[in-house]
């Protein structure tokens, strides 16, 4: 992460840490990057567009993005220490939305905040802990010039969709690990490593859905609600927007489930394990009972015992226990307690 | 899948690989086999209805297709990829109809989607992955010439209800599996391959509520909104076919919980097989445990044991023993646990 | 069932196979006993209202029906095929119902279904499967000519009524069963018929509960709604039905739960034996090892074991078994393990 | 509560069984103490309010009553016959109000119904099965007439009140019970008896749960529902037994709820006995049969075994023993095992 | 808690015991510390808000503030005996709410209650039970005088704010726990200690949600509806406390389900390492029954017995046994029962 936006860094005219683009559009094509404090009269321009992308800001960084469009002091507090549920709120005829983002670091999710602020003329982006730069969105913004002109609710739209499209390969990475699980779990009860890793999936997936589920809320007002940010003719953009985030979502819960499932077969694989040990060690046990009972009895020291004294007596007695003991086995063989 | 789709491309005049069939109706009858690119033309003639039907059609036939109806491209896009949940989009007077098919190869579920594009004098059916064609739908269509006469919300009707009949032969062939599975499962504990087999159902199950959940809201849209597309005489129609899919949805709750509570009875099916087992191998190495000690004792080379001396001691012994283990046998066999 | 509705068929003036009733009603009294074609100029006459009562029907009977009252083909579709979820329907100006009956034939649940069509000046029931006759509606009815004298909607009401009474004995009968199986699930872990049975009684109340579930939603409707039909001093009646449909339902909700409690005790049960047949099983074992063990290492054959040669070295160790053995029981029973 | 009850009736002009008090109030005290035919002629004068309170009426009685209120038909039958969910009817301009009532008699929740009629200038109270005396009600509001004057709904609050605080004792007796068990259960495996009591604790709580759910819905109608009954100033008084049910909701749910985790929680502590004495028992089968084993092999006849010859072999083998089983015993010790 | 508001008390014109703190503000600063009975007098005064701090008083102290204030009967008797639902209620123009509190004392959760009077011009709270004095509140309220100047529902808003802030900290730890114990808990079943200590964060956590839960509706509503208390420029403010009443739901929910998740987990690690032990115990079991057979075998006291005589029968049988006991040892470590 830390490569990827120091990267970003290197190719933009960077006025301080924490600012990773800062620029300005006019019919969808980048006119100028700009210092932060040249943003308010950029802005004001008829037309104009003035797109800033932060990440991990300090406090005067912020507050001087602030100053610049009149920012609401709590929209500002939420953006600088993260640990935000996502929402979407109206700050007067500016909008402040917060979602979360997901991404894979080896095996484990690694969660981020992205909080935007957008009003006439402006949309400003604050990341938070692990998430891609907004780099792609940007370029692919830059080269479809005719999508960008349509203004800032535009690139609004352009980085949730980046978002919500970034939720699919974590989903398809755990989906995959399920399916390879699927097999061994069914055909062997659950190893200890297995259950720990079903357990953090588990975890995993509900920590993905807490930051999935109100999104959905989030992008479901854009599409509806008269918010005076977002022009009539975005709505069909939203509406694709939380069509995707439910499909998410549905995946989210389909997995959820299926683990579930996976729990409770495991509990019936175990316990058919279990009893199917038991038959064994039962079915093992009387057959060598056999021989040491009846060993033990023609171990005894009684004067009379007449069979001791048979020519083949031994023999006979060693050909009974071979029987008994085959015989027994035969009848456990066949009860499939062996 | 592939054969009868192939059968059905014979039969039709297809200008182009993906087109299954593209007709112009009037008044309820067939009037022109056409080309796609003569679709705008044939319907703006009042009274007139061109149905296509595509089977995963490649995008520039797909952008053909946008030409001639202005299909808005979030709907296009969907259509050519896939992985929709079942949703209705009002794009401008048109419509965009997401549902997903059901059907059985073999004893797994195979899922596809159906994307249907509706509006004044057309309706565009758009086929992926494993679904029956819809030729079914338009032969009975064309034998009713009366009822297709309505227009194109006929049609709409009529695809959405073939696909809502077709989920039924699905379910029924679940719940006939999981009834026989009922019998066995109550009878014995689990096997590892019945454990398998119910997982698999239930995570079937879950795909196809899936499938089937959303498609409510849709047939429920189609019935009570005031769409453009749909007149208020078609309602009673869209409500059967929402009936249905509420039906089928039951259904489907149905069974899972029923699979549910037999996993349930399975565990405690299982933990009584368990105790079985403990109680049987107990009462055996109780029984023969006597004769292993008495015999043991009997083996001991003290130089004073009298018994050992007595004319019928050992006959005696192994009369105890034999009354003892009876004795135990017995006992055992009166509480329940041989 | 069979011998009820002939009984009832003896009693009637029937012209086809199919028909259990067909009477005109004036004021609350029968003026006539009618055949199907003359339905409809009685219906007209005002005041008059005609009850028609049918029994699985064929299809040109119904056909008949339907062309006697101006039927929706949909609501006359429905009633010919069953397997419909209860339900409310409004065709112009008559009302379409459907509602599931359950009565108890033995031990299982047998389920029907009845289709009403009621509309100005008639009311047609239409039974499917296991239901029991509504001859004692009519005749209850007849019995109380002033509220018969209000007309159709009266009908309707005493046979929803009638329906959802036949609910309770059913579910009376499972819950006494259920309470019969309480005691002994708690008293010693299930056997494989009571889980099997219990598995029956929790698929049954599901099904149960599909049957009763939607017709709440009925009955609210008939009580709150504007519909045509219904006029508003009916009402009370309507709401007294709702009450007692949600009455059956927080039964069946109940009986639902308390199966899943028994189902998780007897999970707690089974296993509190498992662990006292394990504690029993290890106990015996180690009572039995002792003389085992002992009486081993003095039959050894050593030449030098001075214990062999004392007078009482036989009598000597058999009294240490005995003491080491009683105490051992003495200990596993106090700690509960015997 | 016959005993509390007949103590009403000693201090009451009671003219019938079943009639526990019968009274009219005026601007906040007894004016009379009537007979029931008078009762409509008392209602009817300005500023009275008639109280009458039934216990287990019979229907003459009730009949006697409805004609002195014109009760309506169907809430005098729901009246008579009991085992009706808490709710509230509005009929013309009054008012049937059905409430359950729970207290503990011995161990067991004894459950009752209460039936309200109330109306301009009157209010019926009904009392059915195991219900306190509203005898308390009834001297607190004469001890505080300024209250008492504000008519008849105060009187319908302070009974609901009544009922509603009833149930905080029988909570509480839970409450303690569950907590007592707490810290049995997860001491040891539950034992038989505590799992039935548990599991009848669940049930009851069921009960409570659906004596307690639908008079949530009752209050919120009286709070805020524009019934002709209730004036607006009494709102507030409402709002707090809403306020009061909802709490006890809540604690009923709670409790629901740490009974399900303790019987969850039981499960893990049984599990984990069951594994404690497993392996108890390998570790003393173990220590045990290693004497067997080299007793066994010592005590064979071979001709030619060295040992045997040797002056202190037996000593060397009961040391070799010795030391073995000390060694198992400490191994054991030290994995938690013994 | 003692210590900290006896602190508080000895800083402030205490007149009475139960009184924390009772001053007057005019544009955001302290005007005078006020005895009760002046408050009415200095709250009518245009500008003036009078905040008095109570804890746990005594019922006159309660009823002096009501005649000031003129605050309702009920709301009184609420305030006056705890254990009430979070919620807020109106009464005439002025508002009563109340809130649960949480904080950690050792390392389980304290629960405590306040209720806020709140109208023109005045602010009462009311502590019961464990909670944190309000002074760090009045200190930061009077060290930002602007903000404070806005009036008595800031004051509201900076106590709620305080209250939800105060859940933090006990979630963070609770967290840390849960985290903590989830490693001890996949790697070993759980200990009875870990059991125990899981289902007491369960209650606590069902505990903290009953608090937070209904909290969420008292913010949702200070910060939609329109009561006449709240200034609609006070809405963002409020809007900022419900999204953290939501976070901190979430989060409790979220542990709430780990635990849940680890409850099975737990259970199938234990059912893992019972099949273990199972496993362990029929191997050695098997390893040592090999020389007790055959050493019981040679053992009889058969006249006949040829390898008796044999010169190293002996040798060989004891090579035999050791051939058997190995092969046997590594087969079962192969297949993974060692």
């Amino acid at each position: 992460m830390n490569v990827a936006s120091s990267v970003v860094l290197a190719n933009q005219p960077v006025t301080s840490e924490g600012i990773v683009a800062a620029s300005v559009y006019m019919e969808g094509r980048r006119v100028a990057n700009i210092a932060i404090d040249e943003a308010s009269s950029w802005r004001s321009k008829p037309g104009h567009v003035v797109w800033i992308g932060l990440h991990e800001p300090d406090m005067p960084l912020l507050t001087s993005v602030q100053r610049q469009f009149q920012l609401h002091d709590l929209a500002v507090e939420d953006a600088n220490n993260a640990h935000q549920r996502p929402k979407i709120e109206q700050y007067g005829d500016g909008l402040f939305i917060v979602a979360r983002t997901a991404q894979l670091i080896g095996d484990t999710i690694a969660f981020g905040e992205t909080h935007l602020f957008v009003g006439e003329g402006y949309l400003v982006s604050v990341r938070h802990g692990a998430s891609t730069s907004y780099k792609p969105v940007r370029e692919r913004c830059e080269s479809c010039p005719r999508a960008l002109a349509r203004g800032e609710d535009y690139i609004l739209y352009a980085i949730l969709d980046f978002i919500v499209d970034n939720y699919s390969p974590v989903l398809e990475t755990i989906q995959e690990e399920v399916e390879a699980m699927e097999a061994d779990v069914l055909a062997n009860a659950m190893t200890r490593a297995q259950i720990e890793r079903m357990y953090l999936l588990r975890r995993d997936l509900l920590r993905l859905r807490n930051a999935v589920g109100p999104l959905v809320e989030v992008c479901r007002r854009l599409e509806h609600d008269d918010l005076p940010m977002v022009r009539s003719t975005m709505q069909p953009l939203f509406r694709d927007v939380t069509d995707h985030v439910r499909t998410v979502q549905e995946q989210i819960d389909s997995l959820r489930e299926v683990l579930a499932f996976a729990f409770e077969a495991s509990l019936l694989v175990g316990q058919a394990q279990e009893t199917l040990v038991s038959k064994r060690l039962a079915s093992w046990l009387a057959i060598i009972a056999v021989p040491t009972a009846i060993a033990g009895i023609y171990g005894m020291n009684f004067k009379n015992m007449p069979e001791l004294q048979w020519e083949y007596g031994y023999f006979t007695i060693i050909g009974v226990i071979l029987i008994a003991c085959t015989t027994l086995y035969w009848r456990f063989r066949r009860v499939g307690w062996l």
